[in-house]
């Protein structure tokens, strides 16, 4: 694509040893801990998000809650498996590249990306441009992990920490071009 | 072992994807930006230690630094390879069986173990009571793991946090039982 006109966003919760999930997908670990810290600054967040880009795996766990939490955004999820119209709330898109045109046709500006996989092929892409990672007190030892191989280092610029409730840490982190 | 008798104490530097050294064991992305954040609490918490727990690799690498940085403590090295005689700075212990038993002769109270490995095998046995993680405003993409597989979830408590000078964020945590 030409140059991108979107700024990409992460949000996510980890445990300190930065696992998103269970390998089973369980995140009850994660909502335990982080009733604690409350709203820990999500609905400011999404507030100014206008585009989503997830994975089929968090679309599915997403669908899973019984109410869709994207109202009024549009949702890009990212597979090569689901059915193409399998959802009209969503567009599905086959890969980074029909990503991009989709988010231009889209006038896309604040995109939030979200998934572990999903997340690692936009930090090798060079698509995000801030993370805020809030950590919960936890060893998990096993499960999926945020972060992923990358084609070079990514330099981050600390923007601000907090202890929220429970113990949760968390912290943003603008990338460095 | 019967009941043991000293604190396990890990302190170490990471990126913000949790690796403490390049695959080739390099650490020049920690010190460089680790430099800004100056002696970090490094100093104070050196001096509470009386015994040093560290894996062959770690041991390879202090080494490597010309002099010797822990004159007044003693040093066990975990390895199954090393020449038992090599050094007479340092105690090779083959496992931690051997380890909890030297620990104990030696009157060990504050053990400050240090290396990946190391650091991985004494979190699953129950042996590290405070962890103090700095983390570095990089992400690596791959090298050597601060965390690893454990037998079980393991429940933290955030002690503290500080932001450090080159956005160094430091959170220590207390290991609940």
């Amino acid at each position: 694509m030409a140059g991108r006109s979107f700024t990409g966003l992460v949000y996510i919760g980890t445990s300190v040893d930065g696992f998103i999930a269970r390998e089973d997908g369980d995140l009850g670990w994660l909502m335990s801990r982080g009733e604690a810290a409350g709203d820990a600054g999500y609905s400011d967040f999404s507030a100014a998000i206008d585009t989503m880009l997830i994975g089929r795996s968090t679309y599915e766990v997403v669908q899973s809650f019984g109410s869709w939490p994207y109202g009024g955004k549009h949702v890009l999820v990212l597979s090569r498996t689901l059915d193409a119209g399998a959802d009209d709330k969503i567009s599905v898109v086959r890969d980074l590249d029909e990503a991009a045109d989709r988010l231009g046709s889209l006038g896309a500006q604040r995109v939030y990306i979200d998934g572990g996989r999903t997340i690692q092929a936009c930090l090798a892409a060079g698509w995000v441009d801030e993370l805020t990672i809030s950590r919960v007190p936890v060893l998990l030892g096993t499960g999926a992990s945020l972060f992923g191989p990358l084609p070079g280092d990514v330099d981050l610029e600390h923007v601000r920490t907090d202890v929220l409730g429970g113990g949760m840490v968390q912290t943003t982190y603008r990338v460095v071009r």
